[in-house]
């Protein structure tokens, strides 16, 4: 910024005056919303919205801007004064805070269009933060990233995982700033201001840490300013702050009032807004993306879904620039490696750290990439949280998780998801698919790419023969009716592993005279309701459900769901208690998912019926 | 241990070789299970079982026994090992390794009687260690815990969670041991064999840190010796060891079996197992348990569930001492605040790490505590997969998730809980309670503390009228009819704020002469399928569910299942979309399960029949 720190210092001050008093009238007239957390961080807020970040406010989204991630979410509403502040919006809405018809809601979220990833559940934003550091790299931007924390934020483990991350990847293009202002929600913090405990954190994981007085405008400008200049590591500014007590606050108005220091009127000070430089014009045009390579195999052949994954993965790598891969240490296992081959500068590695892995892809989609993190699907509820947050955020990462289910086999129970479609089901707004073969998961790994929005895919660990073509047409709210005759007795419903129990059972029961429809349901989410009804219908109200998962929440409840309006009902083949080690088929026969469990069941059905 | 070093040593170093042999017989015969990972480990495990901890064999849940968690449980075959040579079972057991038959699990799980909780899932186990080194406290015992890592697994946050906890508690009884093999599962870990990076790390967050040669056996001991005498904070021993590569495995099976180096015959050195301290005998007779005292309500007070929460909390901690509160700097909304006023001894802060609350509760509950860890509903999801391998572990917590759904209003939907029953639900062995006013609140509450294995109790923020009576019964597994006639022409299924709702609807149909049965369906997992039934059979077969929860695996979905044998469906009112900020009673309106709703719905059920 042209301007000598004697004109600039009194005027940022102002403005974090100004940035207070709307602080608290907006959360005065909401009636709730953090007011004295809003107070701790304002010159902070103040001199990087108006002495540090680049950025356009009419155009927050300009891929060349500096990004700014409110991890303390809580302090929601010093973030829209200083958007206000810099001219996006007029002032005045922030007297509608909190209110059903504004979008500055309690906590940011992406309906406001500066706002990359919603935050309000502590130690997600520095996460998210990675991803857009990373993002920056990928496009060839000089773009920085700054995060802003709570003090005891800092408990949280995710906050760990994207210290080492940032570390590793060398993001001098990251700077995070914490807000020490000592007080949590319900006491005060664990180190309160003893600011060496932040201090020895930081530096034991590699960042250049710089200790300030949060309140001292100079220091904050000079950390700012050293951070910037910091090469080959992030840098965390620690800002020893107060908190205003809240029962003080209508009295801190007044005192707020009086405290605006005079600017020279029509000079550069009085006008730090309008000087807010602004990103550069740079062609960041995406070649469109190539078609992705059509899947390759042979009817028959055995192929793990998990293997398919990496294979279509790589392939789509190729095709677009903007995919990129996020792993957990397992990418031989879940076979992303194969991405990496291909695109190594596009693949970032987290090590065995979850949150960051799903944060950063959050952080990633929302600058532009189409960001496919996977692991073991039970390890992916390591990061149910972000998973929630994401679905907030409505946000286009893509998630997969291999190794489903009992058939696994003898790693045993703590590495089988088996509560994995739960998660994602709940979520209104993901795609969740699972196909049961190569092709499919070829197919599905391309479509759900460029499906809006999140996405997650459920591989499989055995092999399973290739039972579609290398042409055949898949949607995302489709399923494959793969045996039917009209006098089939039954609908068998099954995905991933599970369609070829009911493929045997299929056999068995022919043999015996008796035909049966069967469904490979890939996509759970959105369902293809008409069709399951029609099945239904088709075949005396006989639906049968069968799963490599829990009872609930799955594919039972999803087709119940879905046919319930019709008046259909469904019988549920699932695991029902906690499993054990074993050899895959015994496990898949023990916890009743097996071929011999769909002919018991259909034969019973006909009994009933 | 009664014996000189240059007695004890060649004899532990034998045990490690038979260890390291065992470890690759049985997973060779298995024919999968991480040698290598077990390998690196033997002279640290050879010295702490039979060098170190004071424990019987025979009695491995004895109160006063030192407790060893695998917190690697990857390596589950040589601890296998090392408790077969201590003498817990027969060593020819060790080669059904990962059979169906046996106990001895791809990774370890409570099903053996020495696991206290299941690992596997990297990161926990040191989260559960926490729990057992306050148990300790707790029972007033002397007993230290081991926890062994790997060191890839020291890029999970939940790790650094539980470094903090550890040390804020000053818990100079445990002592953790990390095998620094530098080998992660895909590649090499993050900092291979630089020491200093993990010595940094835990000096930083207030360990005690040992660097040593784990495959040296005096430093080991000297180590071990170090951590039992230091005082007032826990010990990270850092060992660097060497990781055997696969392939080479055969050839180190007849190099092993060269190793064994002459002891003396007869002397204690060739019979260590049989000189293991055993844990003194002392008296831990619980008292029994006092009477919960009763709810204390009037009839039509309004008091939150979450507040009532916290008064059954307090009125448990003065009748039962086995009955502990775990919080994440939250006690002020949750009301668990109310617990630590009355038993502050027992009741243990987290400050924001949702991760170890949880570990350290399954910790604790696996060595007799009653554990009660509570927060935000929506921030328990951060703990996911501690909720996942409770469920393995079948171990008694307790957990409380506040604030549910869009009902919590301005606070946005980064704080609402709308996927909390999906997750709970899903897993078979939880119950899963959701009361609508304060004297259920309590009664459940009191229940769930003595239930067996885990269970979650789902509170609201809004202050809902008390409607039962303070000698009123609940059971888990049952529900109550509020309302009830033989003209019924629906039943109205809610829980929690929903019950509400269908008591306004049941008023506004009544006046337009319609009469619907209300169901107050407290508890969702067990479900009390025969009431539901008998209500869906006497009311047309009209079943509505009503959730402040999305639409997959909550209420309608518990519902449907239930009555689906019965040939019966449900219509479901549920959240079906991202919600937003606004007033409580605007969002039920707006996002579609207010009694509004419900007439509607239950007038459009009487058109189609």
């Amino acid at each position: 910024m042209n301007m000598d720190r004697a004109s600039l210092i009194p005027a940022l001050t102002n403005i974090a005056t100004r940035l207070r008093i709307d602080s608290v009238r907006a959360t005065s007239e909401a009636g709730s919303g953090h007011p004295t957390s809003c107070m701790s961080m304002a010159d902070l807020t103040a001199a990087l919205f108006f002495a540090e970040m680049r950025f356009d406010p009419k155009d927050p989204k300009n891929p060349e801007s500096d990004r700014f991630v409110l991890s303390k979410g809580h302090a929601a509403p010093i973030l829209y004064a200083a958007w206000a502040e810099a001219g996006a919006f007029d002032r005045a809405e922030l007297m509608k805070l909190r209110q059903i018809g504004s979008d500055l809601e309690g906590h940011p979220t992406p309906r406001l269009p500066f706002v990359d990833v919603a935050t309000g559940s502590l130690g997600q934003g520095i996460c998210a933060a990675i991803g857009t550091a990373l993002n920056a790299r990928r496009i060839r931007s000089d773009y920085r990233t700054y995060v802003l924390l709570g003090d005891g934020e800092s408990a949280e483990g995710s906050v760990w995982e994207a210290a080492d991350v940032a570390t590793m990847d060398k993001l001098d293009n990251l700077c995070g700033i914490t807000d020490v202002n000592a007080l949590g929600q319900s006491r005060p913090t664990m180190w309160e201001h003893d600011m060496g405990q932040f201090e020895r954190r930081w530096k034991a994981f590699g960042w250049h840490a710089i200790v300030i007085d949060g309140h001292d405008m100079a220091q904050i400008l000079d950390a700012l300013a050293e951070a910037k200049a910091t090469k080959g590591q992030p840098t965390m500014i620690l800002a020893r702050t107060i908190k205003e007590k809240g029962e003080e606050l209508d009295r801190a108005l007044a005192e707020l009032e009086k405290q605006f220091v005079p600017v020279p009127e029509g000079g550069p000070a009085a006008n730090l807004a309008g000087q807010i430089p602004k990103p550069p014009s740079k062609p960041h045009g995406v070649d469109n993306p190539k078609p992705v390579a059509a899947p390759a195999y042979t009817l028959g052949d055995l192929v793990a879904t998990r293997e398919a994954y990496g294979t279509a993965l790589a392939k789509l790598a190729e095709a677009d620039p903007r995919v990129v891969a996020l792993d957990a240490d397992v990418k031989n296992s879940t076979f992303s490696d194969r991405f990496e081959k291909v695109a190594p500068e596009r693949f970032y590695q987290n090590f065995i750290a979850e949150q960051v892995m799903v944060g950063a892809a959050m952080g990633l989609a929302a600058r532009g990439a189409i960001p496919f993190p996977s692991t073991f699907a039970c390890f992916l509820t390591r990061a149910a949280d972000f998973v929630r947050m994401a679905a907030v955020s409505n946000v286009g990462i893509k998630l997969a998780g291999s190794h489903a289910g009992v058939s696994i086999g003898e790693d045993g129970p703590s590495q089988m998801a088996l509560e994995d479609l739960a998660m994602y089901r709940a979520q209104p707004n993901y795609a969740v698919l699972y196909p049961s073969d190569a092709v499919s998961a070829e197919r599905l790994l391309a479509l759900m790419a460029y499906h809006p929005g999140p996405a997650y895919m459920r591989t499989s660990r055995p092999k399973t023969p290739v039972i579609y073509g290398n042409d055949d047409t898949f949607t995302i709210g489709g399923l494959k009716v793969l045996r039917e005759s009209a006098a089939d007795v039954a609908t068998v419903i099954g995905a991933g592993i599970t369609v070829f129990e009911a493929l045997k059972a299929y056999d068995q029961l022919k043999a015996a005279g008796t035909a049966i429809r069967v469904i490979d349901l890939y996509s759970l989410q959105p369902i293809d309701q008409a069709a399951l009804v029609a099945a239904g219908r088709a075949t005396g109200g006989h639906l049968l459900t069968v799963e490599d998962h829990y009872a609930a929440g799955g594919i039972g409840d999803a087709v119940a769901e879905a046919v319930a309006d019709a008046g259909l009902t469904v019988q549920r083949l699932a695991v029902r208690e906690i499993p054990r080690s074993g050899k895959p088929e015994e496990l898949v026969e023990r916890f009743g998912i097996s071929a011999k469990h769909i002919v018991e069941a259909v034969k019973g059905m006909k009994v009933r019926s």
